[in-house]
């Protein structure tokens, strides 16, 4: 039997999403960074974007931090100016790609003295976290190597097992580490996490507080996410969603933007057990605020779809092996417009009917462009 | 230190290929099979034509066999004819993708009965290779959906389990059962046994003795296949390769023709302790004895080069952050002609020089086509 | 302004879709293909099964043939068998990839006879499709090579083009040749007619009445297909579609399961001028007039979304910069359920509201079941 | 016949390699870029390391240019630098993708004024050209689109187009116009030039002096690259290559460090016709000046295994269908050991036998590191 409307709703209101500071942030592509104005000028007022989703969505309830992006004096005061916007912090993300050390690897890096650095940087984000009263780290991380024969697979495997066993015996009860794979970029021959298996492996180790984090650009092509999602559900090991769209690589888009069907089908697979979901986007070309409130409203419709879907007739299709039937109704739910439904449950929650046109309204962008004012582009060298 | 030539020579020649019977016989593609003349009649003959590549390479001393394709009335025949040409029979593969009920699946199939009818299957395969003395079950798993939503994707991982540890309690201790993934085809939505982790996730269930089998052809475009290995070796669960070529999906050509340094660095990544090694191609439009001797050579020479790697100097490079002398180390194996060198061991071993100019001299084909004649095309119905 | 829903209702009452004969038949993949009950015994069986399409959908008035596939002794009286039906014949299309004389290729092999012999067979089609009335030969050349230097790709190139001017100059004025590219399958290392800009390349050579016809499963990973549709049209050279859905390689699956967003994108780029748009998928595993039903409506649903789209509005965004004002537009379109309006647009033309309901409650799978019985299922060989 | 060593030998020193000056500067992703002691501090410093590589290499006699970055004063200064050197100035590569202004495009632009600045660059790009005897414009596109509906794809072309015939109406007889295509990044939905058919279609109107530039880490996964040449070459538009490395994306290795087969193959069919051959890479982690004579040494092998195929011999396999038989006369030729050939070359021609060793040997990158100093890190902010 299919969930009635006022059933539907209820879950609908129960999802939370999580949105990243530093996608409030000016981003770009190795060939240039294009400046917004209104680019939040600290954390705070990255934190007062989100607070905007949030008011706009009622979804969206969560800011996830980077560190040492988003570092602070007074950390205190940072979650503080959360609370006071009704948020809290999300998961914090360590950040182990930047510092000129680790142009060979982070915590794989064949120099002990680069992996202790690493692993300190680890153990730091754990302590902000818990002042933050973060329940996650959450860690991609981008060590790899561009040139066959350029290290040794195996020893770096068990490097990375070696330190994230230090980072994970430090982290407190109600901290999870979740651990993402992608398959390339910034390493162009070999990843050290480049899959769900390989992640898997390495929290199969570590212990029950380590999980896979999916993000969805993080794949080759072709790659079934909603089905590598099952397993790690089965598993016990789903962590959390990065969401975004991509065509091609790690496009970094608006999730829902590439194909709304993969969504839809990504919640239909979650059913309503759903970890800890995190829009990790990268906004280049369109207005930030705008494009992180579109994406809250899209993934707030396909998890509306998916939860339309008939289960109990799936089940019994499914069990007839009517291949087209049980097709069919994954298609009846998809094909609703579910925009005042999803609609009624923001305004139950405090939000607004159609948030984009809202902010539309609003002139926060103005608002935000005038008071914080613009930088120069900065541009990155490299050729096509 | 590098290895001496002699040394290299040494562990060369303990190399040992199986070849596949299918391998012998005409294949096609969904559109079209071409018949070749000297097309194998019976499973004697197949193993006739595996001997004749083992007498020219003295590396293909097993022939891996397909049932129900080489089922014979006298299976203890079909063993000492093996014997008789100095061959021993390679891993048993068991054939769950043809019959009728297999339409939605065999031990994935939501029909209970269909799963039995797999599990006998698999049972008598474990039956039939005691009698060969063979040592392993090669099980290629073409289960899969082709809709969302056509079946239950975790569901279908408990069937498997099920039914897998049914067949595992079966094998004696001297088998072992090899787990194939493939990304898709003839599934084309989500196939169950999709990569290596999924395969990876069964075995870890089943016991010591299952492992995971990786056939070249069977990843997403990108994938780093020696990486995979590495991580399979390093958790004691390569269970062996099925070695062929590829450029786009599973296309089943000559291993080494589409890139020979893959190849290369993926025996660098084995080192000397190698798992089965087993070619799987489909010959569609080139001679088939012949293209089967290429593929034995060009495996002997992906090897010999692996094995002229100076591995020292290789983790000096490596631990000093030496990137491109680490990775010019292999390029110095790579780049030599070691046709001189395989031809050299193979004479020592009893077979030929030039595997490939003696088997043309010979006249094999010519022969085989005269005595075996030549059948009627099959086509296959589709469009592109 | 966007069309009002009468301009939209007139609009989508226009859409014409071909459905494949081939389509109706039994289909499988290189491992087996299973017979499903009811199959057509013949060529005019298959307009049958064409005809309900039609009867339930109101857009499917055309069936393309396939020859040697749908050879009749009587091909008057196949026409009067399709016109009866209120069908006339689509787009005829000629087989140049099962005979053995081509497995090296037609009108692209070495061999100058084999070249004659293809070039025959096209010009008895283009015979054919005059007595059928049919206005347009469609070509998939499935010609190409398994391995680096198998046959020189330029000498390829030139005997084709001879070839196809051979036939060209066959053509009577009221029928147009679709050349149709694909990146590989059945070859394997390089496909004479690969992608898109190898096709129009012979049709600049051949004259006008030749253009290319783009089939959705025949893109490498991340070909943008709309914009090649968008190039193509402004060039005057898009000859029309072969519909179906992809995830991996050619899957041949129902048009808009994978990715119902790319195809109102593809129609978004076509505007109102439609080309030939025919349906072209193999239904391995499910009822095969259900599917062609539901790829019908799948096709008719994303035209009437695209029709939806708002072009001034558009139009103003896009020469505003508005980057996310103008994808929201489309947006707008897409997430509108459009079952009723497509029903109205139906029962108006004749058809039903809801095809796939209406088919299976007629009870015509099977009354043809019984009608026409089962055959045996036909397997092929090969190895996953 | 196959060519005498000293047919080889002659042929292969006409081999002239453009290096590229930015291949010298600091690269990386977006997520960092990490500065190597020694990198050169301005154009003439750039070109002293194209000198090095030139010294050792005696195959890389032109300094392909890339502006503003090697903006001087004094443009004749810069020229005569180059060739106190033994060097030419190579191909002029203007930048369309930096400035503010092209955020949403350069002469694809909806603003016509973004237009007019982009083409006023081009023309001063011309101007430059011929001052410093360069005799091509190297034209690489940005221009593209992130979401659907962005913008009007057929606009676009438009735009583009009469851009170009303003440029190409500057160009001086004696320079071409070079169009490279990439299929995506930075553009993520879809880039206007992304595959060679687009970049053709262009040249085509533009007049003889354009032509295509094919960059190999430029395509979409599983194009055959090789094939792309011998159409362009047929068609009289091969303007040129950027020669680098990719798995994944566009990766900008080092050139052959991939696929050394796929280089290979590439140079079989240019034959001895070679055009413009430029490297295009990106070193992030590893020596540049050392990366960049690496590259020139695996240009000179492919080459050089190109020249020793016989044509012959080739041509009658060819012709006779003998698939394998053709197919291992190029790998008869691409399993040899060509270093010591290349080596003879290089000292001939007033290089050195073992460019990379003795690259080590010299202490070049030492001393300019000692002499140009070091500068920080230069970090790009992004997520995983």
């Amino acid at each position: 039997m299919a969930r009635t409307s006022a059933e539907v709703e209820q879950q609908l209101s129960r999802l939370e999403i999580e949105t990243p500071s530093w996608g409030y942030g000016d981003s770009g592509t190795r060939f240039a960074t294009f400046s917004q104005p209104g680019c939040p000028r600290d954390p705070f007022e990255r934190i007062d974007d989100a607070a905007e989703v949030h008011r706009l969505t009622a979804a969206a309830p969560a800011v996830a931090l980077h560190f040492p992006w988003d570092r602070v004096d007074d950390v205190a005061a940072l979650r503080r100016h959360a609370e006071s916007h009704g948020l809290r912090i999300g998961a914090v993300n360590p950040n182990l790609f930047q510092e000129p050390e680790y142009k060979l690897g982070s915590i794989a890096n064949p120099d002990r003295a680069v992996r202790q650095r690493a692993v300190a940087h680890l153990v730091e984000c754990v302590r902000i976290a818990t002042e933050l009263g973060s329940t996650a780290q959450s860690l991609w991380l981008a060590d790899g190597v561009n040139y066959v024969g350029q290290d040794d697979l195996r020893d770096r495997r068990e490097r990375i097992l070696e330190c994230l066993q230090e980072v994970y015996a430090e982290l407190p009860p109600e901290q999870q580490l979740l651990l993402e794979y992608k398959p390339f970029e910034p390493a162009f021959y070999a990843t050290d996490l480049a899959d769900w298996g390989s992640a898997l492996l390495f929290c199969q180790r570590l212990g029950e507080r380590a999980a896979v984090l999916v993000d969805i650009g993080h794949h080759l092509h072709g790659a079934n996410i909603e089905q590598i999602v099952a397993i790690l559900a089965a598993e016990g090991r789903l962590g959390g969603f990065h969401f975004n769209g991509r065509r091609y690589a790690d496009d970094d888009l608006i999730v829902g933007s590439v194909n709304p069907f993969e969504l839809f089908a990504i919640f239909v697979e979650l059913g309503t057990e759903l970890p800890r979901l995190t829009i990790d986007q990268a906004h280049n070309v369109e207005a930030k605020v705008e494009a992180m409130t579109l994406s809250v409203v899209n993934v707030q419709e396909a998890y509306a779809k998916a939860l339309l879907v008939d289960r109990d007739a799936l089940a019994a299709a499914q069990a007839d092996g009517d291949v087209l039937g049980a097709h069919e109704l994954l298609l009846d739910a998809f094909r609703r417009d579910v925009r005042d439904l999803c609609g009624r449950v923001r305004v139950a929650a405090g939000g607004v009917a159609d948030p984009v046109a809202a902010l539309r309204e609003s002139g926060y962008a103005e608002r935000i462009a005038r008071e914080r004012g613009s930088v120069a582009a900065v541009s990155a060298g490299g050729n096509g």
